[in-house]
Protein backbone atom coordinates (compact mmCIF):
# COMPACT_ATOMS: atom_id res chain seq x y z
CA UNK A 1 0.00 0.00 0.00
CA UNK A 2 1.43 3.71 -0.80
CA UNK A 3 -0.73 6.74 -0.02
CA UNK A 4 -3.35 7.26 -2.14
CA UNK A 5 -5.61 9.98 -3.79
CA UNK A 6 -4.58 14.29 -3.26
CA UNK A 7 -1.70 12.88 -0.68
CA UNK A 8 -0.20 10.94 -3.14
CA UNK A 9 -0.41 13.67 -5.63
CA UNK A 10 1.15 16.25 -3.38
CA UNK A 11 3.87 13.86 -2.90
CA UNK A 12 4.22 13.02 -6.49
CA UNK A 13 4.17 16.61 -7.88
CA UNK A 14 6.69 17.96 -4.98
CA UNK A 15 9.13 15.09 -5.42
CA UNK A 16 9.51 15.94 -9.18
CA UNK A 17 11.17 19.32 -8.19
CA UNK A 18 15.04 19.62 -8.53
CA UNK A 19 16.64 18.61 -5.38
CA UNK A 20 13.25 17.27 -3.60
CA UNK A 21 13.50 13.15 -2.77
CA UNK A 22 10.57 10.54 -2.20
CA UNK A 23 11.23 11.35 1.72
CA UNK A 24 11.41 15.54 1.50
CA UNK A 25 8.30 15.56 -0.36
CA UNK A 26 6.43 13.00 1.78
CA UNK A 27 7.54 15.05 4.82
CA UNK A 28 6.63 18.28 3.19
CA UNK A 29 3.03 16.78 2.43
CA UNK A 30 2.79 15.93 5.76
CA UNK A 31 3.93 19.72 6.58
CA UNK A 32 1.52 21.48 4.80
CA UNK A 33 -1.60 18.93 5.62
CA UNK A 34 -1.28 19.84 9.38
CA UNK A 35 -0.53 23.74 8.26
CA UNK A 36 -3.55 26.28 8.33
CA UNK A 37 -5.58 26.29 5.13
CA UNK A 38 -4.74 30.15 4.62
CA UNK A 39 -0.60 29.16 4.90
CA UNK A 40 -1.15 26.40 1.99
CA UNK A 41 -3.35 29.18 0.00
CA UNK A 42 -0.91 31.64 0.42
CA UNK A 43 2.05 29.12 -0.82
CA UNK A 44 -0.59 27.88 -3.81
CA UNK A 45 -1.78 31.63 -4.98
CA UNK A 46 2.18 32.51 -4.88
CA UNK A 47 3.08 29.75 -7.06
CA UNK A 48 -0.13 30.88 -9.88
CA UNK A 49 0.65 34.60 -9.64
CA UNK A 50 4.91 33.28 -10.52
CA UNK A 51 3.79 32.20 -13.70
CA UNK A 52 1.37 35.03 -14.51
CA UNK A 53 3.27 37.94 -13.34
CA UNK A 54 7.19 37.27 -13.42
CA UNK A 55 8.76 37.74 -16.93
CA UNK A 56 11.77 38.95 -18.71
CA UNK A 57 13.58 42.55 -18.96
CA UNK A 58 13.03 43.56 -23.04
CA UNK A 59 16.44 44.89 -22.83
CA UNK A 60 18.89 42.92 -20.24
CA UNK A 61 16.88 38.95 -19.80
CA UNK A 62 16.50 39.30 -16.28
CA UNK A 63 13.41 38.65 -14.06
CA UNK A 64 10.98 41.49 -14.13
CA UNK A 65 7.61 42.56 -13.72
CA UNK A 66 7.48 44.99 -15.89
CA UNK A 67 8.84 45.60 -19.41
CA UNK A 68 12.26 46.91 -17.92
CA UNK A 69 13.67 45.35 -14.88
CA UNK A 70 14.56 47.46 -11.90
CA UNK A 71 18.29 47.61 -12.95
CA UNK A 72 17.65 48.74 -16.43
CA UNK A 73 15.14 51.26 -15.42
CA UNK A 74 17.98 52.85 -12.62
CA UNK A 75 19.46 56.19 -14.09
CA UNK A 76 21.86 56.15 -11.36
CA UNK A 77 23.79 53.10 -13.22
CA UNK A 78 26.33 53.40 -16.03
CA UNK A 79 25.83 52.13 -19.48
CA UNK A 80 29.60 52.28 -19.40
CA UNK A 81 30.20 48.78 -18.73
CA UNK A 82 27.91 45.90 -19.09
CA UNK A 83 28.29 42.48 -17.45
CA UNK A 84 27.27 39.22 -19.64
CA UNK A 85 25.94 36.47 -17.42
CA UNK A 86 24.27 33.35 -17.71
CA UNK A 87 21.20 33.36 -15.59
CA UNK A 88 19.30 36.29 -13.48
CA UNK A 89 20.30 34.31 -10.42
CA UNK A 90 23.77 35.30 -11.32
CA UNK A 91 23.08 39.02 -11.63
CA UNK A 92 21.32 38.52 -7.80
CA UNK A 93 24.86 37.13 -7.11
CA UNK A 94 26.80 40.14 -8.38
CA UNK A 95 24.27 42.50 -7.20
CA UNK A 96 25.27 41.26 -3.99
CA UNK A 97 29.06 42.02 -3.90
CA UNK A 98 27.63 45.79 -4.36
CA UNK A 99 30.90 46.21 -6.06
CA UNK A 100 29.37 46.74 -9.66
CA UNK A 101 27.48 50.14 -10.82
CA UNK A 102 27.29 48.81 -14.49
CA UNK A 103 24.21 47.68 -16.33
CA UNK A 104 23.64 43.54 -17.42
CA UNK A 105 22.67 41.10 -19.51
CA UNK A 106 21.15 37.88 -19.58
CA UNK A 107 22.07 35.39 -22.41
CA UNK A 108 19.79 32.83 -20.83
CA UNK A 109 22.14 29.66 -20.38
CA UNK A 110 25.39 28.70 -22.48
CA UNK A 111 26.59 27.41 -25.67
CA UNK A 112 26.33 23.36 -24.81
CA UNK A 113 26.42 21.29 -27.54
CA UNK A 114 25.67 18.01 -26.04
CA UNK A 115 22.34 19.96 -25.00
CA UNK A 116 21.51 21.32 -28.03
CA UNK A 117 22.11 24.81 -26.67
CA UNK A 118 23.52 26.93 -29.49
CA UNK A 119 24.75 30.83 -30.08
CA UNK A 120 21.16 30.91 -31.55
CA UNK A 121 19.06 29.84 -28.23
CA UNK A 122 21.18 32.60 -25.95
CA UNK A 123 20.10 36.34 -25.85
CA UNK A 124 23.56 37.11 -28.03
CA UNK A 125 21.86 38.56 -30.98
CA UNK A 126 20.43 41.01 -28.32
CA UNK A 127 23.72 41.69 -26.91
CA UNK A 128 24.98 42.75 -30.22
CA UNK A 129 21.96 44.78 -30.68
CA UNK A 130 22.25 46.92 -27.59
CA UNK A 131 26.04 47.41 -27.94
CA UNK A 132 25.41 49.44 -30.90
CA UNK A 133 24.00 52.16 -29.46
CA UNK A 134 27.56 52.65 -29.04
CA UNK A 135 27.61 54.13 -24.95
CA UNK A 136 29.48 50.76 -24.01
CA UNK A 137 32.69 50.80 -23.58
CA UNK A 138 33.84 47.28 -21.67
CA UNK A 139 32.36 44.20 -21.80
CA UNK A 140 32.38 41.59 -18.94
CA UNK A 141 32.12 38.46 -19.65
CA UNK A 142 30.59 36.88 -16.06
CA UNK A 143 29.71 33.44 -17.24
CA UNK A 144 30.72 30.30 -14.98
CA UNK A 145 33.91 29.30 -14.96
CA UNK A 146 33.30 25.71 -16.55
CA UNK A 147 33.34 24.40 -20.10
CA UNK A 148 30.43 25.68 -21.32
CA UNK A 149 30.85 29.32 -19.59
CA UNK A 150 34.75 29.39 -20.98
CA UNK A 151 33.22 28.46 -25.03
CA UNK A 152 30.41 30.90 -24.57
CA UNK A 153 32.54 33.52 -23.59
CA UNK A 154 35.05 32.77 -26.02
CA UNK A 155 32.48 32.71 -28.61
CA UNK A 156 31.32 36.19 -27.38
CA UNK A 157 35.04 37.92 -27.42
CA UNK A 158 35.39 36.74 -31.04
CA UNK A 159 31.82 38.82 -32.08
CA UNK A 160 33.28 41.72 -29.76
CA UNK A 161 36.54 42.06 -31.47
CA UNK A 162 35.50 43.70 -34.53
CA UNK A 163 33.52 46.45 -32.35
CA UNK A 164 36.85 48.14 -30.38
CA UNK A 165 35.21 47.36 -26.98
CA UNK A 166 37.30 46.50 -24.18
CA UNK A 167 36.11 42.66 -23.38
CA UNK A 168 37.47 41.27 -19.64
CA UNK A 169 36.39 37.92 -17.69
CA UNK A 170 36.44 37.71 -13.91
CA UNK A 171 39.31 36.24 -12.32
CA UNK A 172 40.31 32.69 -11.97
CA UNK A 173 41.74 31.74 -9.13
CA UNK A 174 41.76 30.57 -5.25
CA UNK A 175 38.39 32.00 -3.22
CA UNK A 176 38.87 34.10 -0.63
CA UNK A 177 38.93 31.83 2.63
CA UNK A 178 40.00 28.48 0.86
CA UNK A 179 42.69 26.25 1.78
CA UNK A 180 45.49 25.73 -0.76
CA UNK A 181 45.97 22.68 -0.17
CA UNK A 182 42.74 21.65 -1.41
CA UNK A 183 42.09 23.93 -4.37
CA UNK A 184 42.18 21.53 -7.31
CA UNK A 185 44.84 21.35 -10.11
CA UNK A 186 43.01 23.69 -12.69
CA UNK A 187 42.33 26.60 -10.38
CA UNK A 188 45.91 26.39 -8.43
CA UNK A 189 47.27 26.66 -12.25
CA UNK A 190 45.00 29.83 -13.05
CA UNK A 191 46.02 31.18 -9.89
CA UNK A 192 49.24 30.83 -10.45
CA UNK A 193 49.38 32.21 -13.97
CA UNK A 194 47.14 35.25 -12.55
CA UNK A 195 49.13 35.88 -10.05
CA UNK A 196 49.77 39.97 -9.01
CA UNK A 197 52.30 42.07 -7.96
CA UNK A 198 52.14 43.29 -4.68
CA UNK A 199 54.87 45.50 -4.54
CA UNK A 200 57.61 45.43 -2.11
CA UNK B 1 19.03 44.39 -4.39
CA UNK B 2 17.26 41.17 -3.88
CA UNK B 3 14.28 39.79 -5.73
CA UNK B 4 10.90 41.52 -5.70
CA UNK B 5 7.22 40.42 -6.48
CA UNK B 6 6.07 37.69 -6.96
CA UNK B 7 9.37 35.65 -7.89
CA UNK B 8 10.29 36.93 -3.82
CA UNK B 9 7.46 35.70 -2.53
CA UNK B 10 7.73 32.32 -4.27
CA UNK B 11 11.23 31.91 -2.72
CA UNK B 12 10.20 33.11 0.96
CA UNK B 13 7.06 31.21 0.72
CA UNK B 14 9.49 28.26 -0.46
CA UNK B 15 11.73 28.99 1.97
CA UNK B 16 9.73 28.74 4.81
CA UNK B 17 9.21 24.90 4.28
CA UNK B 18 10.72 22.34 6.66
CA UNK B 19 13.93 20.89 4.95
CA UNK B 20 14.20 23.73 2.20
CA UNK B 21 17.12 26.53 2.82
CA UNK B 22 17.31 29.82 0.52
CA UNK B 23 19.57 28.68 -2.01
CA UNK B 24 17.35 25.73 -2.77
CA UNK B 25 13.86 27.92 -2.45
CA UNK B 26 16.07 30.40 -5.18
CA UNK B 27 16.51 27.07 -7.31
CA UNK B 28 13.24 26.07 -7.13
CA UNK B 29 11.23 29.30 -8.09
CA UNK B 30 13.80 29.41 -10.89
CA UNK B 31 12.95 25.55 -11.82
CA UNK B 32 8.99 26.55 -11.45
CA UNK B 33 9.17 29.95 -13.57
CA UNK B 34 10.64 27.92 -16.33
CA UNK B 35 8.22 25.47 -16.36
CA UNK B 36 5.04 25.09 -18.37
CA UNK B 37 2.17 27.34 -16.69
CA UNK B 38 0.26 24.16 -16.70
CA UNK B 39 2.43 22.10 -14.62
CA UNK B 40 3.24 24.77 -11.98
CA UNK B 41 -1.09 25.13 -11.90
CA UNK B 42 -1.28 20.81 -11.06
CA UNK B 43 1.18 21.68 -8.21
CA UNK B 44 -1.13 24.41 -6.66
CA UNK B 45 -3.87 22.68 -7.71
CA UNK B 46 -3.02 19.53 -5.69
CA UNK B 47 -1.35 21.41 -2.70
CA UNK B 48 -5.60 22.99 -2.28
CA UNK B 49 -6.84 19.49 -2.97
CA UNK B 50 -4.76 18.14 -0.24
CA UNK B 51 -5.94 20.50 2.35
CA UNK B 52 -9.51 20.26 0.96
CA UNK B 53 -9.82 16.42 0.55
CA UNK B 54 -7.28 14.76 3.03
CA UNK B 55 -8.82 14.17 6.67
CA UNK B 56 -7.81 11.48 9.42
CA UNK B 57 -9.55 8.29 9.88
CA UNK B 58 -12.68 8.23 12.35
CA UNK B 59 -10.89 5.17 13.49
CA UNK B 60 -7.48 4.87 13.48
CA UNK B 61 -6.48 7.98 13.44
CA UNK B 62 -4.72 7.45 9.54
CA UNK B 63 -5.06 10.11 6.87
CA UNK B 64 -8.23 9.11 4.82
CA UNK B 65 -10.13 10.89 2.10
CA UNK B 66 -13.45 8.66 3.74
CA UNK B 67 -14.72 8.34 7.21
CA UNK B 68 -12.53 5.50 7.01
CA UNK B 69 -9.16 4.71 5.58
CA UNK B 70 -8.16 1.81 3.52
CA UNK B 71 -6.60 -0.02 6.24
CA UNK B 72 -9.78 0.26 8.42
CA UNK B 73 -12.17 -0.60 5.61
CA UNK B 74 -9.84 -3.98 4.42
CA UNK B 75 -11.87 -6.81 5.40
CA UNK B 76 -8.90 -8.84 5.10
CA UNK B 77 -7.20 -7.51 7.84
CA UNK B 78 -7.47 -9.26 11.66
CA UNK B 79 -8.37 -6.77 14.10
CA UNK B 80 -7.09 -9.56 17.20
CA UNK B 81 -3.62 -7.33 16.99
CA UNK B 82 -3.24 -3.78 16.90
CA UNK B 83 -0.38 -1.65 15.76
CA UNK B 84 0.09 1.77 18.14
CA UNK B 85 1.90 4.22 15.93
CA UNK B 86 2.83 8.43 16.12
CA UNK B 87 2.42 9.17 13.16
CA UNK B 88 0.72 8.03 9.77
CA UNK B 89 3.91 8.04 8.18
CA UNK B 90 4.69 5.30 10.30
CA UNK B 91 1.72 3.40 9.09
CA UNK B 92 3.46 3.72 5.52
CA UNK B 93 6.90 2.47 6.93
CA UNK B 94 5.18 -0.80 8.27
CA UNK B 95 3.12 -1.36 5.04
CA UNK B 96 6.14 -1.56 2.99
CA UNK B 97 7.87 -4.10 5.05
CA UNK B 98 4.62 -5.92 4.09
CA UNK B 99 5.07 -8.06 7.42
CA UNK B 100 1.80 -7.03 9.52
CA UNK B 101 -1.51 -7.99 8.47
CA UNK B 102 -3.35 -6.63 11.85
CA UNK B 103 -4.59 -3.12 12.27
CA UNK B 104 -3.52 0.43 13.20
CA UNK B 105 -4.32 3.11 15.82
CA UNK B 106 -2.29 6.35 15.12
CA UNK B 107 -1.78 8.82 18.20
CA UNK B 108 -0.93 11.73 16.18
CA UNK B 109 2.47 12.37 18.55
CA UNK B 110 4.36 11.56 21.38
CA UNK B 111 3.97 12.72 24.77
CA UNK B 112 6.70 15.14 25.13
CA UNK B 113 6.19 17.66 27.98
CA UNK B 114 8.74 20.06 26.82
CA UNK B 115 6.45 20.70 23.93
CA UNK B 116 3.44 21.12 26.05
CA UNK B 117 2.69 17.34 24.31
CA UNK B 118 0.70 15.41 27.35
CA UNK B 119 -1.67 12.17 27.07
CA UNK B 120 -4.73 14.31 26.70
CA UNK B 121 -3.56 15.44 23.63
CA UNK B 122 -3.10 12.06 21.75
CA UNK B 123 -5.42 9.74 20.63
CA UNK B 124 -5.53 7.69 23.72
CA UNK B 125 -8.92 7.71 24.36
CA UNK B 126 -10.14 6.59 21.12
CA UNK B 127 -7.24 3.51 21.56
CA UNK B 128 -8.88 2.64 25.00
CA UNK B 129 -12.67 2.81 23.11
CA UNK B 130 -11.69 0.93 20.75
CA UNK B 131 -10.41 -1.76 23.08
CA UNK B 132 -13.73 -2.00 24.87
CA UNK B 133 -14.60 -4.25 21.60
CA UNK B 134 -12.62 -7.08 22.95
CA UNK B 135 -11.36 -8.40 19.77
CA UNK B 136 -7.97 -7.46 20.37
CA UNK B 137 -5.93 -9.98 21.86
CA UNK B 138 -2.57 -8.01 21.38
CA UNK B 139 -1.35 -4.58 21.22
CA UNK B 140 2.33 -3.57 19.26
CA UNK B 141 3.57 -0.35 20.62
CA UNK B 142 5.53 0.77 17.92
CA UNK B 143 6.15 4.28 18.87
CA UNK B 144 9.90 5.58 17.95
CA UNK B 145 12.74 4.50 20.05
CA UNK B 146 13.67 7.43 21.30
CA UNK B 147 12.84 9.13 24.73
CA UNK B 148 9.29 10.71 24.24
CA UNK B 149 8.34 7.05 22.35
CA UNK B 150 9.55 5.40 25.10
CA UNK B 151 7.48 7.55 27.49
CA UNK B 152 4.38 7.42 25.77
CA UNK B 153 4.60 3.69 25.17
CA UNK B 154 5.40 3.07 29.06
CA UNK B 155 2.64 5.23 29.33
CA UNK B 156 0.15 3.07 27.50
CA UNK B 157 1.31 -0.20 28.70
CA UNK B 158 0.44 1.03 31.94
CA UNK B 159 -3.14 1.85 31.27
CA UNK B 160 -3.30 -1.61 29.14
CA UNK B 161 -2.41 -3.51 32.25
CA UNK B 162 -6.08 -4.47 33.61
CA UNK B 163 -7.06 -5.32 30.39
CA UNK B 164 -5.55 -8.73 30.18
CA UNK B 165 -3.77 -7.81 26.84
CA UNK B 166 -0.31 -8.97 25.75
CA UNK B 167 1.53 -5.73 25.44
CA UNK B 168 4.30 -5.51 23.17
CA UNK B 169 7.20 -3.80 21.91
CA UNK B 170 9.14 -3.73 18.95
CA UNK B 171 12.45 -5.30 18.92
CA UNK B 172 15.57 -2.56 19.71
CA UNK B 173 18.63 -3.71 18.54
CA UNK B 174 21.51 -3.26 15.61
CA UNK B 175 20.32 -2.36 12.07
CA UNK B 176 20.13 -4.52 9.32
CA UNK B 177 23.33 -3.94 6.85
CA UNK B 178 24.73 -1.60 9.70
CA UNK B 179 28.37 -1.69 11.22
CA UNK B 180 29.05 -2.95 14.99
CA UNK B 181 31.76 -0.40 15.62
CA UNK B 182 29.53 2.54 14.66
CA UNK B 183 26.31 2.00 16.55
CA UNK B 184 25.96 3.86 19.26
CA UNK B 185 26.29 2.47 22.73
CA UNK B 186 22.37 2.88 24.15
CA UNK B 187 21.45 0.51 20.93
CA UNK B 188 24.30 -1.70 21.26
CA UNK B 189 23.28 -2.36 24.73
CA UNK B 190 20.25 -2.95 23.71
CA UNK B 191 21.46 -5.39 21.28
CA UNK B 192 22.87 -7.46 24.11
CA UNK B 193 20.32 -7.22 26.34
CA UNK B 194 17.90 -8.52 23.63
CA UNK B 195 20.18 -11.61 22.20
CA UNK B 196 18.45 -14.62 20.76
CA UNK B 197 19.45 -18.25 20.90
CA UNK B 198 20.39 -19.67 17.82
CA UNK B 199 21.08 -23.12 18.69
CA UNK B 200 23.76 -25.14 17.94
Amino acid sequence: MVYDGALAEVIEQLGALPGIGPKSAQRLAFHLLAAEEEEVQVLADALLRLKRQVRFCDRCGNVSEQELCTLCQDQRRTEETLCVVEEPKDVMAIERTGEYRGRYHVLGGAINPLDGVGPDDLRIKQLMERLQAGETTEVILATDPNTEGEATATYIAMLLQPLGITVTRLASGLPVGGDLEYADEVTLGRAFAGRRDIGG
